[in-house]
Order: structure tokens, then C-alpha cells, then sequence
């Protein structure tokens, strides 16, 4: 177990919600509503001089009031009444506030900005630590604490430290239709108190989390970061998106969370030398996450791509190379293999393996599969599940499903990587309750449920593919 | 109406569909049910000697047995039927034979090779011309014909040549979900008659279509290519995807349609220097085509951002500067104005306008969409409709459709290019039924239904505008 001081602040036996609500419109609401439905096994404590009752739980008109001990506050106050409410948890002997609480440093002005340090002094003075101003908070679903309404309940390994809230929640929900679960989420806004460093040195301790992502928006001190995430990717993949990188981004980042973004390219330099992995995009933070969620280590780039027509071949062989990959022909002993079998198109069938041609001939796409896995000349294979409107609703989910399974079992058999590609749909209302739609979002959850991982595009996985090689190597 | 030797040929009074077939994991089946399904209005003939009824219709031994004339027949018979076929379509005065039948130069075998051109060879002394072969022909949905089943049955202003069947049949499903429609698609595989240069002389001519788009493996004759290509892009966007980028793509090439790839680079210059716009994949094709079709010029790179929270506003801002668009800071006559309604925020807004500070700050995105649109500094507007678990159920869906009302009544009002971003889920059979996905697929018709283009990410919708602007300029 870790040591940190944040390991204990994050199990904490009783929580308050300073600001709680009844009114659903509310985070007040939101954050007594969500430890009821995710299981917080302490206590709980709405605080709010203008309620009895929250959400059936009796209210307190303010933590000195509150009977037994309360080791965490949520706090959903206005700004102006931190100061107070602090007095209050120091009386009480509460270790960490949370502050939800914003409008401070962020705002660009003066005021709020000197009301922001006199809540750290009076912090630092009473022995509370804060996570925040200005965030979300803790995602934790093994303690039953979080932060948004359609986040998983399950636990997983990755850890998300988040300078956004919002951008957070975001990622937890997408991230989780691709079948990756968290040990922990920490949107901590204007790091006030804990900052990046903290958190960074907290997932690089905990037993829970295998890897660690970071949306960092500013570092409050260079050296000592780099220092932290040297550290922390020495013991596991860490993943870092920055926002603000230009000069609008910057000037956002100011009034988002009174952060001093830096030159990008020197950024990515560090990242890099310190171990770690900088992405661009949420979308590309996320399929490395995945890739690194499902693939055993992917030793070279030698890739084997089965599953798609003739276009669609070509472009993925197009958008492999492109990314760094290596799409080898077809080696030699794989197509004796397959004139040993008397297949037809034998000499025709190349890698990519264009399933259009194959009709007929007695080879499937899995059959093609099957043979690059147990061949030594590919390190990485990927398998397109394509979207035709080429044929009809019975023979199409028949074969879909059979193929499915049939990779799941080769998964199984094989140690080889396995990156699966599937078109994601910007769907409407009309095509929402389609058999084909259904169908595509069947085949995910089966992928999902066997720990094979998908990418919207061949580009997206051979990107991520490209990244993991290197990591790979670098480390060796 | 266009006088092109294809405006005749697409518009036949009689199909028939050699090799016709009750099976439904045929195409001899499928492009029988696309002409009954799609509301062929001229006759429809199914030809095979082992039926003599296909879906209900009289099926006839060989086409010489059909009474009426045949304008246009559909070849699903295998590569060694075809010169019998051909004599038969010669003596029925047929105009033009779509060969889905494959098998030819694209299997790398020099007696298929051999075959193709005596098939050529005959078709020309019977005057009878040549879609593909190896191809999925023509989906035109005015005119009742289709290659796919699921493919809309209205029509749009979009054409599309494309080398590859599958490919095509993809894109246009994906596309009809982002609101396109088509006026024609051509797939055309080994290009043995018509080559890309016809196709793409058609559709400059075709008063039907507006945008046209090219997915091209190789070209034939580079200098017939690059005229047609100028003389095309000089009376409307032509948007062109090239496929066999590389080494394994030009290889995947040869084996899907027989076709050289050559230099990307050289390829790019050229396309540009055409007028065209060359397009890297099937997703930036799509996204350019969407903003051709829903945007007005855009005529410069200044752009308003809005309806993010506080990352997702940081980030939206980077990758707007990163594709090369202008987030310029909020211009100070819109500051006065927020200010001059007391708005307390006044101060802390700016562009990307954050949405979690606006809270209950009586000002909306949309208030400030409103006010961008009205202001002459912006050239663009992009709107975020952030998909975020922090709130209920029906605030948000409230909240969503109140403001979806609003940007649509904006859009009205101004002339200014709005594009939205909302993103994509790759969702599972548990999400499927969730009211967020719901809300979301309602939200992407009611803007499809306004002729508002959307977009997965800032990152496509900005690099799609940045294409869109250069594309303007340099035609001024």
C-alpha cells in the first residue's frame, strides 16, 4: 500500500458536502446524490443551514454541527464563504477539503486571487489539505466517490490526473466505451495545495493504478515535475496531453485555470527524455490508453492486416506505413500454406488480405489470421471489422458474429498483439435503432468483454501501435 | 443536361441483371433487390437459365431471350461468361454493361489479364461500353438504382467516383449520417473502358452534382488525368483520395484493381496545382465534403469559439491554432456589450467562451454566439455541444434542445459559417440504449435537418475550415 499522504486522505471514513442540495440542477445535488449511488460505505454529511433533508439523508446547518468526526469535505460553497467554512473543518479536525468551489485565481482578478491565498494560509495553517479550487475532484469508484452521473462503477488500472473537470468526465465516458476502467480520476483545477507533482507521485505509488495519464494544463514548477514524472514512468507508462500549447490555448488556459502554459516543442522534449509519452488530443490520449490497457508489449512493426475490402485495404495499408509500420509482403510460407490447402486465389492474396476477393474460396479473413499469428515474421496484427452495406441483415450479423468469435479465440491461442478497427458512426436518430448499428455495437462489447481493444481508424491504430513500439524499445 | 456519352447510359429505359439469383448472399441477388427497392421505373429484367423467377420477376436463360430492348445490364456472371454475354448484349443492342464480375488483371494472373482485353476488344466492335469490371457500378437513387442496401434512397448534390466498391459503399453510408446526400455514385474498379477521366468529365458537366469526390487507386494517362482534373476543379469543388500511398498500399493497389500508384508528393502538388483538393483519408474527405456541402464560403480564418467548459475550451482553442485558424482574443466592442447588460463575468469571458463560468450568470453560449455572429472580426463560428455526465437527465436535455433551437435560429439569422463539434462514441450494447446517446443522435438529426454541418472533434472541423478558406483564396 502507498504511503502518500493522499492514501489516506482518499479513504476517508466520513464526507460532508458543504452546499449540498435538493435541487437536481446543483453539483451540491450532484456530489451527495452521486456517493449515495456509487456505495460510499462512511458516513455522509449534507451541510446547508437551508435544508432538514438531502436526498433522505438529515442535513446539517454547518460541519461544527455535524456529531461524529469527518475526515473529507466536499466543498459547494459560494467562494466568499470558504474562509469561514474552513474555520469550521479545522474545529473539526477535517484532513482534506475538496473545493469545488471556484471563481478564484482564474477569474484574472485581484481580489479573488488574494482570497485564493488566504484560503491556502488558513489551510496550511489548521493542517487541512485542498484538492482544487475549481474542479471536479475524485473519481474513485472502489470507494463509491464521484464526480459524474454515467461514470462506470466498476474499477479498472488506469489513473487520470485532470486539470479539467469537465474534460475529465468526458474522458471517463468515452474511455469507458472503449472498455477502459480507472482506479482513480483527480480533477484538481487551480492546484492550489496538492498540485500535478502531488498526484503524479501518488499514481506512480499506487498499487491500483498501471497507468497513469495526466491533463496538465501548467506546472507550477518545472524542474520538480520533470523530476516527478521521471520518477513515476520509470515504474509505469505515463501519458501527458497539455493544453494551452499556442497562444490562444495559453490565454484560455489563464482563464480556465490561471496557469502559465510553455513553448510545446520544448515540452515534448521533456515529456519524452523523462520517460514519458506526450499526446496531442484527447482522442490520441485515449488510444494510447487503450493500447496500453489490452496489448501485451508490441515487439517491432512488423504488421499483418486482415478484415478489410479492396479500398479499404490499400487505405489501411497506406495509413499503416504512414505511421511508422511496416506492412511486409506476405511472407512465403503462408501462401504455401494456403496452396497446400488448394485455396484458389492462393498466389492472388497479399497483406493486406483483401477480404472482397476471398468469396467463395473456402479462406476466410480469419483463416488469413490465424496464419500471420503463428507466423514469426509479424509482430503486431490488425483486423478490421467493416461496415458494408454490401449485404443482407441475416447473412451479414451470421457471419459478423462468427468472425468475432473467431478472433476472440485466436486472441486466446495466440500471445500476438491484436488491434481491432471499427468505424465509429455520427449516428442520428433515424439510424439509432438500425440492425446494423446494433450489430456494430454488439461486436464492440464482445471485443471489449475478450480485452481486445478497437480504434475508430486504421490510422488511429497504427499511430498508437507506432508510439507503443517506441516506448518499447527506448525502454529496453 | 449534360451531352455526355454517360448522361445516356445512366438514364437506361431497361436493366437486366445477368446472373441473377434468389440467394441472398449474392449480388447477383442484391442488384436485383436494389432495382425494386430503390423504385427502378423502367423494365427490369433478371437473366440466369437455373431461375425462372428472382424475387417475383420473370427470369430469362440468356439476355437474347428477353423480348423487350435492354439499355443497361448488370453483369454478376463469372469472368469466363463474359464474352459469351457480350455477344448476346451485342445483338440486343445493349448501350453499356456494369461488370461487377472480377477476376481479371487485379488477380495478377496473365490469362485473366489476356481476358480483360479480348472482353474490351468485343465490347468495342459492338459499340457496347464498360463499367469496370470488378466493381459495384452505379448507385443513383433518382434514377432507382443501387449497389448497397442500406444506402439513402434521397437524393443530394454530392458525386463520387470510386475505384473501389466497399470503399464507396462505406463512405456513403458514414456520410449519409452526417446529413450528405448524392446525386451519383460511380465505383469503377479496373477502369478497362470509362476511366476516372470520363467519370470526372460527367460529373463537371452533370448539372446534378455539386461536389465531386474521387477515390482513386491509379491513373491511366497522368496528362489526360491532371486536364480533366483542371477543367473539373474550375467549375466546382473536386475533392480527391488517393489510394496506394506507399510501398504496401501501391502493392495492396495492384492486387485490388491493377492500377500504378506513384509518387504522393508529386501526386499532391499536381492535384492542387489543379485546383482540386487532395484528401489523406477517407475521414478528411468526408469532413471536406460535409463543409462544401452545408457552408458558405469561409472567407477568412478568424474564428469564435464557444460551448466548451474550461478544458475542452483550452484544448478547442489549440487545435483551432494548430490547423491554422485565428482564435483571436474576444473583441473589446462584445466585452462592452457583455458588460453593458451586467453581466458580472463580463471580464472573464473570452474566446473559446468557457461555459462552466457562465453558471447563473443570466449569459448563454448562445448569448455569445449571437453576439460573434453579429460582429464583422470573425470569420467562423465553431460550437461545441459538450457530452458531459455532470448533470441530470432532464436539465440537460432541457438545456440541449433549448440551445440546439437557438444556434439553428442563429444560423438563420446570419450568414456567418457555423460548423458544431460533437463527438463520437464508440458505444456498446449497454450504452446503446442510454438517454445521453439518445439525446445526442437527436441532437446530430435536428442539426442535419438545418443544413448545419457537425464534426467529431475541433481538431476536423478547424482542419476542414483551413482547407475551406485556402480553397477560396486561391480561386479569388
Amino acid at each position: 500500500m502507498s504511503t502518500h499522504t493522499l492514501e489516506e486522505i482518499l479513504h476517508p471514513q466520513s464526507i460532508a458536502v458543504a452546499g449540498a442540495s435538493s435541487s437536481t440542477a446543483t453539483q451540491g445535488y450532484g456530489f451527495t446524490y452521486h456517493l449515495l449511488e456509487y456505495g460510499f460505505k462512511g458516513k455522509i454529511y449534507p451541510v446547508n443551514p437551508r435544508y432538514q433533508e438531502v436526498l433522505g439523508l438529515k442535513t446539517y446547518p454547518s460541519i461544527r454541527d455535524i456529531p461524529g468526526s469527518v475526515d473529507y469535505v466536499i466543498s459547494a460553497v459560494p467562494a466568499s464563504a470558504v474562509l469561514n467554512m474552513l474555520e469550521d473543518c479545522s474545529q473539526k479536525g477535517v484532513k482534506c477539503v475538496h473545493l469545488f468551489t471556484g471563481r478564484f485565481t482564474e477569474t484574472g482578478r485581484r481580489e479573488s486571487a488574494e482570497l485564493e491565498q488566504e484560503i491556502l494560509k488558513q489551510a496550511r495553517k489548521s493542517g487541512i489539505r485542498l484538492i482544487g479550487p475549481n474542479c471536479m475532484g475524485v473519481y474513485y469508484p472502489k470507494e463509491g466517490i464521484s464526480f459524474g452521473y454515467d461514470l462506470p462503477k466498476e474499477s479498472g488500472s488506469v489513473g487520470l490526473a485532470s486539470q479539467s473537470g469537465g474534460g475529465a468526465a468526458i474522458f471517463v465516458e468515452l474511455a469507458a466505451l472503449r472498455g477502459i476502467r480507472f482506479s482513480k480520476v483527480i480533477s484538481y483545477g487551480n492546484a492550489l495545495d496538492f498540485n500535478e507533482c502531488d498526484y503524479l507521485n501518488y499514481f506512480s505509488q499506487d498499487p491500483e493504478t498501471k497507468i497513469i495519464l495526466m491533463y496538465v494544463e501548467g506546472v507550477r514548477d518545472g524542474e520538480r515535475f520533470f523530476d516527478a514524472l521521471r520518477q513515476a514512468a520509470a515504474t509505469k507508462p505515463v501519458i501527458v496531453l497539455k493544453g494551452g500549447r499556442g497562444e490562444s490555448g495559453t490565454r484560455a488556459t489563464a482563464s480556465h485555470t490561471a496557469s502559465l502554459a510553455g513553448s510545446m516543442k520544448i515540452w515534448e522534449t521533456m515529456v519524452t527524455q523523462a520517460g514519458a509519452i506526450p499526446a496531442r488530443s484527447q482522442d490520441e490520449m485515449m488510444d494510447l490508453a487503450v493500447s496500453f490497457y489490452f496489448l501485451p508489449p508490441i515487439p517491432g512493426p512488423r504488421v499483418g492486416i486482415v478484415g478489410g475490402g479492396g479500398g479499404p485495404s490499400v487505405l489501411a495499408a497506406d495509413e499503416c506505413e504512414e505511421a511508422g509500420l511496416d506492412v511486409i509482403p506476405l511472407p512465403a510460407d503462408i501462401r504455401e500454406e494456403v496452396r497446400s490447402r488448394g485455396v484458389p486465389i492462393w498466389d492472388w492474396l497479399g497483406n493486406p488480405a483483401d477480404t472482397s476477393i476471398m468469396g467463395d474460396s473456402g479462406f476466410t479473413s480469419n483463416d488469413m489470421l490465424l496464419l500471420m499469428a503463428r507466423n514469426q515474421n509479424f509482430d503486431l496484427l490488425i483486423a478490421n471489422i467493416h461496415e458494408v452495406a454490401l449485404s443482407v441483415k441475416e447473412g451479414t450479423t451470421l457471419r459478423r458474429r462468427e468472425e468475432v468469435k473467431e478472433y476472440i479465440k485466436m486472441k486466446k491461442e495466440s500471445s500476438k498483439p491484436l488491434m481491432i478497427v471499427i468505424s465509429d458512426k455520427s449516428l442520428g436518430t433515424k439510424g439509432y435503432s438500425h440492425w446494423r448499428w446494433k450489430l456494430t455495437a454488439e461486436v464492440r462489447t464482445s471485443f471489449m468483454k475478450a480485452n481486445i481493444p478497437f480504434y475508430p481508424t486504421h490510422e488511429r491504430a497504427a499511430n498508437s501501435a507506432r508510439t507503443l513500439i517506441d516506448y518499447y524499445q527506448r525502454r529496453k
